[in-house]
Order: structure tokens, then sequence, then C-alpha cells
């Protein structure tokens, strides 16, 4: 999707960023704006977990009560990104279909019901603006979904983003900065910098930020791909105004609309390996949970299915900073690499440039799982 | 998919088949073997209806009780079938992966099975050989449907066909006839034969036989599309053994197998004109039936997603025949393309040589709908 600069291999750089899903590009371009020169390393840029992402930038809602750290981090990122996403649209130039038009979140049967009045009693004590509502007020608010919904929350500060764009910007702002992009795979990392089937490409600071894939650079690294099957669904523009998630008997799903008629539907959450078919049984429960909150999807266009890997690790939290001089990483960032792209970009961008990371990054620590039992102290290489 | 051969605007040909379809294949390879000189005229060939349909050979299941004549024109045909299907095997040297494992029409619920033994008895009154099954029995003839099928009708005369396969054998023994190939579409058919836009293709005979787009060529003549949706699921070679048909709910549904392991299912039907959009709710409702019977699916990979637009006409009879001196027509077989292509092959390879059409076919005359009031004598030309 983006063409690669010509690269000269006797060139070197200050960093070469490994990965162009959105958490490496948004490094990369944190970094090219301090005066560093940057070179992304990618085969197929933004054709990773980002590519079947959904966007959403919704920290409350993706809570579970045992994860305040998560939740301190999204909602830390979710402030940054008008900040971030202005930035980047003058920078490039594009629009990346930053929203913030309200996120209903629905319950459906009376389990779901009860489960969302624990949310927001746990919102309200975090000091969160969310407001309850009856059915009646949820279609008042987006007349597309079912006569059964039976309420929901509105919160207002979540917003979401249109991720297949944002890899574009973010590419366009990157090449506008001077940075070059490698079309390839890195097969390993050096002393002096990564190898690659052409060559050895040199640079003195490296961030693998490949995903699920990154343990293939540094294997022991504790990150596993979570599978995710999503919808692109095609219709007339205006069709959902609010990013709609919902809870249909337990089973979570989410509507995200784009200004250009699209919505997104996800996402399952498989623990598969690299499996990449789309599955009948996963695209089956997509369509019935968005058929359940917002019965007009049927009469739409099924447009695409897609498959992605999102990079999970043992406690849910990403790992970001320094394995060892000049070896960085920025993985692991799971169902939230959208959300948590400014704020990890940031710390990253300091980081690498000599600043002392922010204590909000502690928990984020790459090396807190390296112990004796460790699978790096054990594994072989 | 498959290669034009050059094509010469000097030379003449006997015959002139328009439409690449299954009925216009098996007419031009029924007429090739009687010694004319032929020619297809297709943009596409296979690419229509027939890409997205099942192959399924089953009169007797298909059939609805007002429409006897439709019933015996198929039974003619699937009697037809096991010579046709070996004599194409051996003229292509391709397999078509022709089956007659076994049809097994399940009843999901009590409506269901009521349905069920109303088809039974009108099939026992016709002489047809159809046994009653228990669930117990169903699961055991196809152990992969559900616990919760309560009987069925097992067809073991009905049988099921690979139509891609069947295209590309078709146009394999056409080239070893000496047929020939234009990719181009038809634009109007002309006293001495077909325009298209590189030209006049000369042909002393044409057959107009490119389903639902018929009336392009032929304005006024009653055939109207009729969308259906199908769905290619790929899983492991045996993991379904029986062509599995069903009602779920009233909602009829079917899985049919093929050597390689795909499963065929099928179809929706909708009124909507050419509208190509594969729809979330078509896609939804194929899955949550299928799903129904054989839950099983839902490992399966969902490997494709398609659309095809049968040939209806307004009694649901084919319309097989001369309109006048050289131009005939073969297209409205609606569902049963697959399954009546041999008797309407030899229909029309018979009348093409000077043969009297067979009494089978008096209910399929072209000109049946032609009267003051029909659209062809008040139509715009």
């Amino acid at each position: 999707m983006h063409k690669s600069a010509y690269f000269e291999f006797s060139t070197d750089f200050d960093l070469a960023v490994i990965g162009a899903g959105v958490v490496g590009l948004s490094i990369a371009w944190r970094t090219a704006r301090r005066g560093l020169r940057v070179v992304i390393v990618d085969p197929d840029p933004g054709g990773g977990a980002t590519h079947a992402s959904a966007g959403m930038l919704a920290p409350v809602s993706e809570v579970t009560y045992t994860e305040e750290p998560l939740l301190r981090l999204g909602l830390a990122s979710l402030e940054r990104w008008p900040g971030f996403a202005a930035e980047l649209e003058r920078d490039s130039g594009l629009r990346v279909d930053y929203r913030t038009d309200g996120t209903l979140d629905i319950g459906y049967g009376s389990d779901d019901m009860a489960q969302l009045d624990d949310l927001a009693a746990f919102e309200e004590t975090l000091g969160l603006r969310v407001e309850r509502l009856t059915g009646r007020e949820c279609r008042k608010w987006e007349p597309m979904l079912s006569p059964a919904v039976r309420g929901g929350l509105l919160a207002r500060d979540d917003a979401w983003v249109n991720p297949r764009r944002l890899v574009t910007a973010l590419c366009a702002a990157l090449t506008r900065a001077g940075a070059s992009f490698v079309a390839a795979r890195a097969l390993e990392l050096l002393p002096e910098g990564v190898r690659l089937a052409e060559g050895v490409l040199r640079a003195e600071r490296v961030v693998v930020a490949c995903g699920a894939r990154s343990p293939e650079l540094l294997p022991g690294l504790p990150v596993r791909p979570v599978k995710g099957q999503i919808l692109r669904l095609r219709g007339p523009g205006g069709f959902l105004s609010a990013c709609v998630r919902g809870r249909v008997h337990g089973s979570p799903v989410y509507l995200v609309p784009r200004e250009d008629g699209e919505i997104t539907v996800g996402a399952t959450m498989e623990e598969l390996g690299f499996d990449a078919r789309v599955t009948a049984g996963g695209v089956y429960e997509l369509l019935r949970d968005a058929h359940e909150l917002v019965p007009g999807v049927a009469e739409l266009e099924l447009a695409e299915t897609a498959v992605g890997f999102r990079p999970g690790t043992p406690d849910n939290l990403p790992l970001i900073g320094a394995l060892s001089p000049g070896r960085y990483v920025a993985t692991g960032h799971h169902r939230a690499g959208v959300l948590l792209s400014p704020v990890t970009a940031e710390a990253m961008a300091g980081l690498l440039t000599g600043e002392t990371p922010p204590a909000l990054l502690d928990a984020c620590d790459p090396n807190r799982f390296l112990s004796l039992d460790s699978p790096t102290a054990k594994g072989p290489r």
C-alpha cells in the first residue's frame, strides 16, 4: 500500500524501526520530528494487526477491574489523541477521520445490563464522564439501534479513528520528514543494525515494533498472537452516526462508522497461533451480534473480511523500553495499539533522544518478565 | 479462466453460441460433436450464474406441486446425467466431480418435518425412490449433522456435480472438438451474425444463452435476474460425505461437498435486479442455517462469497427453441441450469441439425408469452 523508497545500503541511520504498524510508524514519526535519521523496515506497511483494527479509542469501556495500570495508560493516551491527530493531519496533509461523536455501550439482555451497571459505577469512581441512557434514549442518540435494546451508557469522551488512514497519513508525514522505507523483512538483529535478505542495514539504534512477530527477532519475548477477525460493511454515508459497542448475551461486538459510509464490525478473540483463516464461525458470530444490535446492517454490503494478530502479553500490558544499549522494543499492545500509540511514541522518542522515561511507563518495562524461570532465560536461541 | 483463441473475423461459422455458462457450453459441445463449426462468445466464460451455482441435480427436492412439467423435464435430464458426465470426462480428459453419494433432505423444526412428510408422500405418488429416516438414521448416514436434527429423507437417486469443473471440462472438450472462443460481449444480433465491439462475427445460426442478460440481445424476452448469494467453505476432505439440504424454520439451505474438501453453501433468492453486492444479511442467513444443520462448519474457512443471477421466467420454465429462422434461445433455467443442461443441449443440438424437437420441450416454447399484451409486442426496441 505504500511505495518503498530505494534504499542505499551504504547509508547509516540513527534509528531503524522494525514494523510499520501504527505503533512503529508513530514512534518513527515522533522521532524523525526530533531530527533523527529514521528508516522503517516492513515488507507490508500497515498490513499487520493495524489492518484488522477498528481504531476505537475507548480505554474505559475496554477496562477490566484488575487492570488499572492499563487504564491509566489508556486515559493518558486518549488525552493526547486530539493533539496527535491534529498534528499528524498538519504534517501529512491528510485526514485520519478522528471522531468524537459519542460511543454508546449497549446492553442487550438483562445480564448484559447488569454488567453495564457495574461498569458505570466503576467509571464514576474514576471520575469519568458517562451517562446512563434508557433504550429509548439510546435510539434517540442512534436511531438504527434495535427496538429490543434495553439501555446503555454514553461515553462522550471516547473517540475513534480510521487505522488505515492513520497508516497512510503516518507514512506521508514520515516521507515529508525525510524518513526512508525499506520494504523487506528484518531477519536478525546485529550489533551494527539489522540483517535483511538484501544485506545489512546499518543503524545506531533499533526499535522492534513488529507486534506479534516480534519474538522472531527477540526469541523468548513473552508475546503471543491473539487472532481477531473483523468485517467491513459498506453502506450509505450516515447509516450510523455513533460508535456502537455492545454485549449480546455476554458476547462483545462493536460497530465503528467511518465518514465514507464504511462500518467496521469486530472482533473475535482467538488463541490459535498464527491461523490466518477467516472462519465461518467467526463471521457468523460477528454478523449475528451486529444484527441483534443494529438490524439494518443486513442490507449493507459485506465488503471485506480480515484477520489480524494482536500482540498479547502475560499481564496484558505492553513492552515498551530498552532491552540493552541501542536495542529497544515497543510491542505487546494487544487490543490497544491504536489507542496507546501517542503515549508510546512520545515515551520512545524521549528515550531515544536521551530523556528519562515517564513514570507512567514503569509498568511497561520490557525486562519485567526476565527471571530465572522466564522463557528468555531458558529458551534456546 | 479460459484463454480465448484468436478469432479471425473473416471466418464464417455454422453456429455462434452467445453465453459460456453451463447451458451455452453444453449446447456448443453437443453441436460441435455433430460436426458443426461452432464459436462461443462470452467476455468471461463460466463467470455468470454458473460461477455461483452449487450444481445440485435434485429435481424432486426442488419441486413444488404446481410445477409438474418442470419436474418431468428435470427427471428426464437427471436420467441423462451419468452418460453426459462420462462422455464429457472422456472428451475433455478432466473430472467433473459428479457424485451420487446420497442427498439428505433434513427437517429441523416440526413445521419443517411436516413439509418433508408432504414431500415424501408426493414423491411416492410419482414412483420415486425416497427413504424416510429418523434423526439417528440421518446422523448415521452423515455424522456431522446436528444432534437437534429430527429426521429427513434420503434421495439416493439425486446427484451433484462441481459447476466450475464442468465449465473447465466443457471448454476443454470444445477446444479439442475444434470450436473457437471469442472473449467479447455480444452487442447486437444482426441478420448475418453478431455485432461485437471489434467487428461483425458472421454465423449462420445464433443461440442466445446468456442467462439473465439475454434480454439485452432480445428485448422484451420475459427473463428477469433472481439474485443468489452463496458461500464456499474450505475444510478437510471428507468433512461431509453426503449432500445435505434442509429447511431450518422454513428457510431452505444446502451444503454440497466436493472431493477437494470445499463445501458450497447456498443460496439466497432475491428479486433485486442486478444488485451484485454480497450482503451482510445474505451471508448471515446462510451461515446461521448451515450452522444449525451442521454445527462443525463454524471451524471451516470462509473461502469465498459469490453472487449470481439466475434467469427467472414468469412460469419458472425455461425458454428453449427457435425465435425466427436461424435465431434460437436457451435461457430461463432459473435454479436448474446445471440439472437441465443435458436435456437442453440434446434438444438444441437436434433442432440445430434439422431434427424435430422432443415433445418434452413443448412447454418450453420460447414464443409462449408472445401475445398482444406481452412485453415483446409492446416493448420499445
